[in-house]
């Protein structure tokens, strides 16, 4: 027999025979209780033009917790409550890349307040409470490697059953906090957020504290992780970035539009709070056992259409799942 | 002093003072004789009808040189000098996810000898001259180690300097052939290619040896890396990718267009000799220095926008530059 396609059998022949859930199954079977509702105040609404066809067209941004990022997160609040976004645009589009947007002609006045950022706050020291969930997280991924490792005696796995299967290449560590995905060091002592697909960041020139808030872009590609640390991120689209990753890619240097009228009209920003028609928004909480579960069958597919479990994933892989709460 | 931020002044006091390069700008500077070109036998051409505005579309997709997949390159070949694809479509567009294309009424007739190629061939031993070659790039990455070592005293580059920087979550090993990543066993002797951005797959149902090549897709998102050795992989898109990544995503299920009329016609599929206005191609040699001191600096950005080098790169974050040959 293939030695690399028995996990299947090894499975159908365990004692009690369920129907092995997909990843997205897992999610939608996850109880009430699990998930955790999105404080409008913590959302940010971003009407753009409506596209050729006169579809209209809404991002949504989830903003970040504590102890991320708190200082660029002020200047945005200020900014949108200032509308200093309206008659914005998006400018920039790199396939592959970001999407990018703020003030084409660098020369609209700030608001008053905003303050000058210190590169240092690109990594936060860790609280007390994301220690505890950072114990408990760990304890979860050692049973989940003893399951696997009583499952299945792949190469891989075994040579990963001493350390939780879902290592990283830019990080020591990495983890999850408050339906946050993040990297920190060999202690956990430092924490930042990371670059995956949809992460909002701010956009700065050379001197590392030159981003106010003003120019954001947000990630349309593979998860370029080589940005952590290097940039602040601020927040993550979680409802129609296909507005977005859909746009024209930009020609110029860097993906940016070359002619004006190629640019993406944003007709206004604001805090979910003061906006309109907000859905509410909720989280898989990162805690909870569903999400342990999620994160184990993203990282090993055992559903039908699978012949290999990966045997691990990297963070990027393991979307924190978010959707529109039931009315 | 804050110790996260000191490798910019350690590169200013090394005793050559050089402006850092880019990864781009290393490929750029990269000489001659290390571009290898593409043979027009090995690439496909996929027209698509005009967009809205009249624009022509093309994507051109280089295919896998053996070891990799080449039981169902040989039915690809067969379909398109058969010009089976034509009048085909563009049927599903999920986002951060695939792009897919075939005949969605699926009653298309098959020309006659495509074969039915068993789901060993996901992967393959590797051949003498990848032994060669894996032996070269392993010397070279030690090499590269030391470098980052003696510039840098950070926890992780210290951590890993025993192995080269560039580990994987998804095999035992990664490396670079002919031009092509793939992940490998513990010992090397079985060789895959790998879901990063771009790279172009054989659509399939459950049973894992039915996919033919009839029906392709490529990714458009993050690294999907899960369905390595679990789905055929046989080329990737090296130019006009944004044809496909842009379109607008489908709202049925798995991103499938819900109207006939959403579907992208396409107009036809040729392979490379058979093409008119054909470009030339070439891709930087994955064995030269150059291409070395290029996956070196896509995992460690030195140059001035960087504060923090990562340390280290997932294989999907060093695409193999490929460019058009000047004529």
């Amino acid at each position: 027999m293939n030695r690399l396609f028995f996990l299947p059998l090894l499975i159908g022949a365990a004692p009690v025979a369920q129907p092995v859930q997909t990843p997205n199954e897992i999610v939608a079977a996850a109880p009430a209780l699990d998930w955790v509702a999105i404080a409008p105040s913590d959302l940010m609404v971003m009407t753009l033009a409506p596209d050729a066809k006169g579809k209209s067209r809404r991002v949504i941004i989830q903003l970040m917790p504590t102890p991320f990022s708190q200082g660029w997160i002020g200047n945005i609040r200020k900014l949108a409550a200032a509308h200093w976004w309206d008659g914005t645009s998006i400018n920039r589009v790199q396939d592959n890349y970001v999407v990018q947007w703020g003030d084409a002609t660098e020369q609209k006045e700030m608001p008053m307040g905003l303050v000058a950022v210190p590169e240092a706050n690109y990594v936060a020291k860790r609280s007390a409470t994301m220690v505890r969930v950072r114990n408990e997280e760990l304890a979860g991924f050692k049973k989940t490697v003893k399951k696997m490792t009583e499952k299945s005696d792949w190469d891989g796995v075994r040579e990963r059953s001493a350390r939780p299967p879902f290592g990283d290449l830019y990080a020591q560590n990495t983890g999850f906090y408050a339906g946050w995905p993040y990297g920190s060091d060999l202690d956990d002592r430092l924490v930042w957020p990371v670059h995956c697909y949809g992460m909002v960041g701010v956009g700065r020139d050379m001197p590392p504290n030159s981003g106010t808030g003003a120019e954001l872009y947000t990630v349309i590609g593979h998860a370029p992780r080589h940005l952590d640390r290097n940039i602040a991120l601020i927040g993550r689209v979680i409802d129609g970035i296909e507005n977005l990753s859909s746009l024209p890619r930009g020609t110029g240097a860097l993906g940016f539009y070359e002619k004006s009228e190629e640019r993406v009209p944003i007709l206004s920003v604001r805090i979910g709070s003061e906006a309109s028609d907000l859905p509410r928004f909720e989280y898989l909480s990162t805690d909870s056992k569903s999400f342990a579960d999620y994160a184990d069958a993203r990282a090993n597919r055992r559903d039908a259409f699978f012949i290999r479990p990966a045997g691990g994933a990297d963070i990027c892989n393991i979307p924190v799942p978010v959707r529109r709460a039931k009315q």
